[in-house]
């Protein structure tokens, strides 16, 4: 009995936790577009198609400090992970949510320079653009990919820079796929703040740099990956991330993570190695997924995705029965 | 005499805190090869072409939490004023050295989407890359452009992330371009930390999330614009930034500012208005400068950039009598 009253006291204070962090949130100003967007997009894929779904968070959240916001904590995401298993879930049947930081690594881009329109392409003679010989088959490939995704209606991209627009915009996301039970996943690559100013704390204009030392108090992030097992899609197949450079703690953390969250695998990283191997922990298992330099497709996240696309359709045949 | 020791007392302590900073900085890994280009550039402009150059920085710096960064501050900036900026000093004859956060905004991409490789192209049923009609004529400018100022070498850019690498990098600028006395302007549009966590006092892993709530002690980044002025660039025409969200003290800050650092000039902006009007406050003059829509380059940096260009040539034949 103890245990249990302790357990739900837990669930009453994320809760709490949970209603304060929205109600206190400053409002998505395109809300209604979001929507509208999500629900064409689920219809679409999950009527006729009947695709399974899935919804890729990728990059870092920011923190602002302040409400007109100049400074903020942000935490150090690229968005190649997120991006690179997009393309892996598309190619495996999946139709792909991509909530992304704005400005992020986005899919397909891989061989392309940081700065593809400088880089990329020249001027001939008579003015006209041609594609520089050295990455002509890559942008051809990246071009030719995303229009694919795009016009077939697989890949819905939506971006976000705050912590309160990727909380909302989740939420949004996770509400909308309940109708699709167990065919929805999701594959929270993004590396979510921890700790946030709540909105009414925060000062109004940009704090001023008198002071020798400035002292910022952070609050917790609450855990909204038990909100969304627990309410908002309880039926999708939900895989979270651990990314730690201490190797030492790095799948005991995964393993805490797979039991307090109830998430149905863990994938673990750490930052030095992180391109090159990843552990998927869940409850029956823990397996070590490496790039595999002789495929053509040499990335971590190749072996990764056909994993869990595997371990998603056993998932839905195993609670179908 | 108690003002000037008081006033030396400012200078030495500025001194210890500038030595503080860069002893402990993380050492930049391509300094060696940053230096050729910078000296090869200055020399190429400055012999036989004689041309003015100007370094302009621009978006914002990030400060660490952790050695092994995951979590950091960051500055609000976008890049448009340093990007923008850079177009019209290449227009007025500058050399530009443009000292930019890495993946922030780039000059000649402003009639450009964000995503321009899959935004701005498609392939024609042949699989050839063609750009589409709508962008067409903005890409062609924008390759043009920046193709002549690269292979002119009158464009070399520098990109940075963190603090440490910031002014490592401003500090080798200033001093290569000591050599060209009056004929140098220093533009300093990036959005610098006011505060960091020095490198000695940072965590080495990670931050862990257990704690309710994160205190962050932050020190002040030593003022270096003194620096500029006094040991690295004496010489140099030299404009700094003020970006408040709070009009009501804005000019009163720029004022100060230009007193403090001995600056050339000071261009006060608004958050809110700042891409339609800029105040550029000298001692002699307080100068509106706003975005006149009846011409073809409206925006506020095309007479921002020309009136500048005016003070920096009275400020060589001034200095020069």
């Amino acid at each position: 009995m103890d245990a249990s009253n302790k357990s739900d006291d837990v669930g009453k204070t994320l809760e709490t936790q949970a209603k304060a962090f929205f109600d206190s949130a400053p409002s998505l100003h395109n809300s209604h577009e979001i929507t509208q967007k999500l629900i064409q997009f689920i219809q679409h894929n999950s009527s006729s198609l009947a695709r399974r779904i899935v919804c890729v968070t990728s990059g870092g959240t920011t923190a602002p400090l302040e409400q007109l916001c100049v400074r903020y904590v942000d935490n150090f995401s690229s968005g190649h992970r997120g991006a690179i298993s997009t393309e892996y879930f598309l190619k495996a049947g999946y139709a792909v949510i991509f909530l992304h930081r704005r400005g992020s690594y986005q899919p397909f881009c891989r061989s392309i320079p940081d700065d593809p329109l400088l880089e990329c392409f020249e001027l001939t003679n008579d003015l006209n653009i041609q594609v520089r010989k050295a990455y002509s088959e890559a942008v051809k490939r990246a071009i030719l990919d995303h229009h694919t995704a795009v016009a077939g209606g697989h890949l819905l991209k939506l971006p976000f820079s705050t912590i309160f627009e990727y909380l909302q915009m989740l939420q949004m996301i996770a509400i909308s796929m309940r109708c699709i039970g167990l065919r929805g996943m999701f594959y929270l690559a993004a590396a979510v703040s921890d700790y946030y100013v709540p909105w009414k704390n925060m000062v109004e204009h940009k704090i001023q740099s008198g002071p020798p030392l400035l002292d910022v108090k952070l609050f917790q992030v609450p855990k909204m990956l038990s909100v969304i097992r627990k309410d908002w899609a309880p039926q999708a197949f939900c895989v979270s991330f651990k990314l730690e450079t201490d190797s030492s703690i790095l799948v005991n953390k995964a393993n805490a993570a797979l039991e307090k969250y109830k998430m149905h695998a863990v994938v673990a990283n750490e930052l030095a190695t992180r391109k090159e191997q990843v552990v998927v922990v869940t409850s029956a298992e823990k397996i070590t997924g490496m790039r595999d330099n002789s495929e053509s497709a040499n990335d971590v996240e190749n072996p990764l995705i056909k994993l869990l696309s595997k371990r998603h359709i056993t998932y839905i045949e195993d609670s179908g029965r």
